[in-house]
């Protein structure tokens, strides 16, 4: 539909952001599918899992009970104070319920972050490779976002230095994501103090996704929440929780900006859907837990596997990824043009992956993301279809 | 939580979202009332309706039955489908699919449609009074809201006339709302086509409001979508489908602008929580639409009660309200200031309502909403609790 020559013109910001090209990819795996054609889904940043029967259960009772009028703003109470008890049961740290925001997935978090942070022209700095919306939404609030390139040797993430030799009178805020997309790495509990120093000492504002905590394996990060009250800290019941299409997620706010927040919530969406609010306070219980950390070691048994065949076809993968269900490889030794690799593995090999590009361009045509979210049967599979391709020599 | 000296600084964006005193009412009328107080609620823009049997029952099913993963980032095709075919049944208007998109209520179609239209400093025109989220979305998007002060002589909405008046070289859209909140007026089909020709012929994009459309009385408004293919039509499951808390809806974009809009979805917010959509698959149903008309037909007694009453009152209401629920009403006759008005209506007759103020500057001091969202008996309640806080001269 683009090249209509009637009509309005897109806005600037609505041409400064680009297309994910996993959304091509997908179209085209799918296209490719109703061919005939079996591929392998491991573009896809969504696990197969469904929502667990326990949030589903709630969800049905709430339906007949519950009014599904608005809620407030900020969300439901007791929601935000599960989020509170969930802060002091699995990381030992007490938040004020009422610094915590029920938010329309991390998306919305962001937008309401980012909202009362950014001005025009403010630059906000951010890994690159990094989760592509990220510097969107500070484009779309007309900020400047500042793609910082990492590699393997930082774990992939920003450290005070690179920080300060970027940072400028027109900076105003950092964003640290941990575990990462596209890396599935963390950041260590005193690096992330560090930069919160470093950021504080310039009177910036340091934001930390904490999207995939919940899904690391064999270590269990700290939240920065334990570092400062003046951190905004963006989670979601999207990834742990098996939520993704119910669009739920929280922000945790320094007590001073909640206010700031409520206005722009009122306003820009007024509340998240009920009935995922009612389906959410599930996703605490017990039971629900039992179920999640059962997919937890699935996704460990894929991660392991995974990073080992990756390796062993020459991908190269520096840092085990501890957490999320990314691999991040670099497949310099195979070729030069990852978006090509991409491309021929689909129509070739019938394997669908996310070229690096979506993620920033520090040596991004150097990397593919793998997303271990389908069974590991499946991911052999895709091993043994991509050695067949690059075995073939088609490839160079 | 304000005046906290340490932590960051709001934006000069979230400075400039004015809170709505209708929240500081409904919080002091929730206060009054845990302390035993009987307050009438007329403040809330919400209907006392619930959802309607056939959505929830649709809800139940879908969550045993479908997936609960993301849909597309413009919503499940079958849903707009549904949609689509609700303008030919119901304007006579064909529409192409491709082209609605389901969002988060109307605040996404206005995020997404504003998003793709407004770069910093481009001014937007409005109608004042009229409903605050839609100038504070301008200004969340670093744009200008300007509201042109409209009166009962054109039913409170705008003109070419006052459109021309206000245009100049960094004015890139108007935006019309019908019916209108909070006076509840409809513009006529001729004056909006008049509306659309002035706007394009200054290369301008039209923005329609439709989001009462299903909830007016005696008449039934055409679509804008008849106009022409370059207007922007928003519209909501909230209020005729009685959906408010499940949060969706939908934008109609003219077809050169979907690409455009759907890379921003993609980021701002990736979909529609799906649980709705598929609750919103039901909402044309027969089954259901009869549920709505009855409604509706309730909504009519109400309104015709109540501008009535509130004329005999001594409010001045000019003109009949044909759509919403809502009766803006002129009190210029029983007081000079209708902020004090309506905090005294609260707190002596244990009546709320929604200030003027809350809805731009225009003459807003003479003015307080009524919603007519609750039983009949209520708002006759109401009218004798009024009566007498006005007779006995306390107010004056």
């Amino acid at each position: 539909m683009t090249g209509n020559v009637a009509g309005p013109k897109p806005s600037l910001r609505a041409q400064a952001i680009a297309p994910f090209h996993v959304m091509e990819i997908l179209a085209r795996a799918r296209e490719l599918e109703r061919q005939g054609r079996s591929i392998i889904h491991m573009e896809i940043g969504e696990p197969d899992f469904e929502t667990p029967e326990p949030v589903l259960a709630a969800a049905r009772r709430a339906l007949g009970e519950r009014s599904m009028h608005y809620t407030p703003a900020l969300g439901l109470p007791e929601l935000r104070q599960a989020i509170a008890a969930h802060y002091r049961l699995r990381y030992g740290v007490a938040i004020d319920w009422r610094r915590i925001i029920v938010t329309s997935g991390s998306s919305g978090a962001l937008l309401l972050a980012l909202g009362v942070l950014v001005d025009p022209g403010a630059r906000v700095l951010l890994a690159d490779p990094g989760y592509p919306a990220n510097r969107h939404f500070v484009r779309v609030l007309n900020g400047e976002p500042v793609g910082i390139a990492v590699d393997a040797s930082s774990h992939y993430q920003l450290s005070p230095g690179t920080i300060a030799a970027h940072w400028d009178a027109n900076t105003v805020a950092t964003l640290i994501a941990s575990p990462s997309n596209p890396t599935g790495t963390l950041i260590s509990h005193e690096a992330l103090q560090a930069i919160h120093r470093e950021v504080a000492a310039r009177g910036g504002t340091l934001l930390v996704d904490e999207i995939y905590h919940g899904l690391t394996y064999g270590t269990e990060p700290r939240t920065a929440l334990e570092i400062a009250e003046d951190i905004f800290v963006i989670n979601s019941f999207s990834k742990y929780f098996g939520m993704t299409g119910w669009r739920i997620g929280w922000l945790v706010a320094p007590p001073g900006m909640v206010d700031a927040i409520e206005r722009m919530a009122q306003n820009v969406y007024l509340a998240v859907s009920t009935p995922a609010q009612y389906a959410a306070l599930a996703a605490f219980g017990p039971d629900n837990l039992a179920i999640l950390e059962q997919r937890r070691s699935v996704l460990r048994e894929r991660r392991d596997y995974l990073v080992e065949a990756l390796r062993r076809l020459d991908f190269d993968v520096p840092v085990v990824p501890e957490g999320a269900f990314y691999v991040y490889a670099n497949c310099a030794r195979l070729t030069g043009d990852s978006f090509d690799l991409g491309k021929r593995l689909l129509e070739e090999a019938g394997v669908a992956v996310t070229p690096g590009v979506d993620f920033g361009s520090h040596r991004a045509r150097e990397h593919v993301r793998f997303a271990y979210t389908t069974r590991v049967e499946r991911l052999r599979e895709a091993v043994v279809r991509m050695e067949r391709f690059l075995a073939a020599r088609r490839f160079g």
